[in-house]
């Protein structure tokens, strides 16, 4: 199975051409979209869709995230394997957040050595859909390039949320079409289930730490730890995003009134 | 083959979280996509869609429609079967217009027994997924719940046009993309299909019945017996909702000037 | 395979309900959406992606290019075999720019004998699927129509831009999601990869004759020879529609400093 990520869109017919590319190569394959609708050339959104995605689909799934505003500069293409899943992605940033945490990763690089065949605009449908549809028939990672060390792969798109005591300074990574605002503090964190908390920024707002968006008031502001591997500010019901003023990127405070959760 | 509607939009990671769990239940399973674009919330605009969507798929066909502003609360999720199709939803009224009509109708309540293991916030993905999985597999409903009573379901969430002699006071249930409205008067009304009528809510416009949107004059209003199985507000080449001024929901009245055909 | 191009958008449960009545006749069809985001009843654009997609999929496979704005007329539906590849469309001019170059053409005249049985404005549901789904199941085209002359089809919908020495008179065909500018002005023109060029019309600019958009400087004006088989003006990491203030269809004139490269 192989599941896309781009910023594509869905009124062009880039999404459709790439899948052609791909089942002209692999004629069998199943093709899953993730999203298409990354906002162009943001990486760190491609990285964060990438990373919450990961664990809803099996082993084996290939993964091809493209968001690559370098397109026809020098930037590596390249294929990782971790956890029996295979991400394919430009070597920028894309794959930071999906590789954080426990898991040995492999790495190759898979940039063509002369991109004189294919298209120098369209890497897309020219250069990830033959690779995505070798893979998808059953070729190794390490056929197809050069092992490289992971540690050589570009650092992370993806902010990470700081937090001393009760304090947390986090950013919106992510604004879904409910208006629920993705903070980049991990599930793993795990924050009190109830209890009162203030957001201090970029306003004042008091916001109750809730298990969902059905156990806040109707209306109310709440933390919640969501579906995405990520808190979230939610209201029951109404937009967060546009409650709280909030955009994507913004910077967020946080002050929980009581003691940080033991894991 | 499984057919979704939601109301999870496509820029989100939603759908796609969705398929890669059905996917992982269902290596096999063929999905289709209805439509993810229901206005956020909206129950009765997804309750028309999965009526008007029924007949266009083949027997066996596993329809999920989630739109579930309750999600998190104690309504139930319930399976139904009826002429040869399996509906999957959120027991609040969505399931209401598919099952008016003529069929036998058996009902399930397939409400998990705990959510402890699912994240409770995201339903479609960690509930809805995993069951149509497991039918699709060859499950059958009363081997994953209790069968309920059929009348214990919550009430349609989708309008009705009421009737008297040649007027009619209907609702428009759904505006497409080219502006044509959809009128809660069902085919089955059998309206003349040429003629003249008025409409006098929410403005006066002289309409045509006509068969098709092309025997229409260029630029004129007419009420046509759409594709969707209910009466439409068309304009030739044009918007119906920009020309009338309606918007979903909307009280429509009209006078037919001649007898209502005879079934 | 079955790739499919509409103007029904993504809002509504059209694309899918297609999908369902494809799959109700040819059970394991496989099938890809190219773009359901046709401007409404643009006939030019959907001929555009048509053409610009045939080369990404592989022989066999089956198009229908549903834009339809006489649906209901007495415009005829074609079916026409071109390099091992199938399109199927309304006879409305969709089809030119896919037919020209080089390759044999065969058409047939697939219009129902009567579409009593057949929604009166649904055909892409109606009529394109099940015909559709009969050739995907291995039909031929001549079995289900009558063969026509191919020079009585419509003229082709897309304009074609004309020169006169270095300099071209030419047409936005399609504006992309980055604000990429598509120009009627075909790849095999080979106009020169570097150098300078000026445009004259809506008004003046310096270009660049680039390779790719990255070859670009930042925010620089570029003619590229595009992924879709055209020419494109692009601006890196910028929208050139915005810069160059163009839109769908506006005439755009362009002089080239030096010598049109030779074959």
């Amino acid at each position: 199975m192989i599941a896309l990520i781009t910023d594509f869109g869905l009124a062009d017919p880039y999404v459709g051409q790439m899948k052609g590319a791909i089942l002209a190569g692999a004629p069998g394959a199943l093709i899953v979209d993730i999203t298409h609708m990354v906002e162009p050339h943001n990486v760190a959104q491609a990285g964060f869709f990438l990373a919450a995605s990961l664990g809803s689909f099996p082993k084996g799934t290939i993964f091809a995230a493209v968001v690559d505003p370098g397109v026809g500069s020098e930037r590596r293409i390249v294929g990782v394997s971790k956890r029996g899943r295979i991400l394919l992605a430009p070597d920028n940033g894309l794959l930071g957040l999906a590789l954080r945490g426990p898991g040995a990763v492999e790495a190759f690089d898979l940039t063509p050595a002369s991109d004189a065949a294919a298209s120098a605009t369209f890497h897309g449908r020219d250069v990830f859909a033959p690779l995505a549809a070798l893979l998808d028939s059953g070729e190794e990672l390490a056929s197809l390039g050069q092992g490289i060390d992971p540690s050589t792969l570009a650092p992370g798109a993806v902010s990470e949320a700081k937090n001393t005591g009760n304090t947390w300074l986090a950013h919106v990574l992510h604004i879904d079409r409910f208006g629920d605002c993705v903070l980049d503090i991990a599930s793993d964190a795990r924050l009190p289930v109830s209890g009162g908390a203030m957001l201090t920024r970029p306003a004042s707002f008091v916001i109750e730490l809730a298990r969902n968006y059905e156990s806040l008031g109707y209306g109310r502001i709440g933390l919640i730890c969501g579906s995405q591997g990520f808190y979230e500010l939610a209201v029951n019901q109404g937009s967060a995003a546009e409650v709280l003023g909030l955009a994507l990127g913004d910077e967020v405070e946080l002050i929980l009134a009581g003691e940080p959760a033991r894991p």
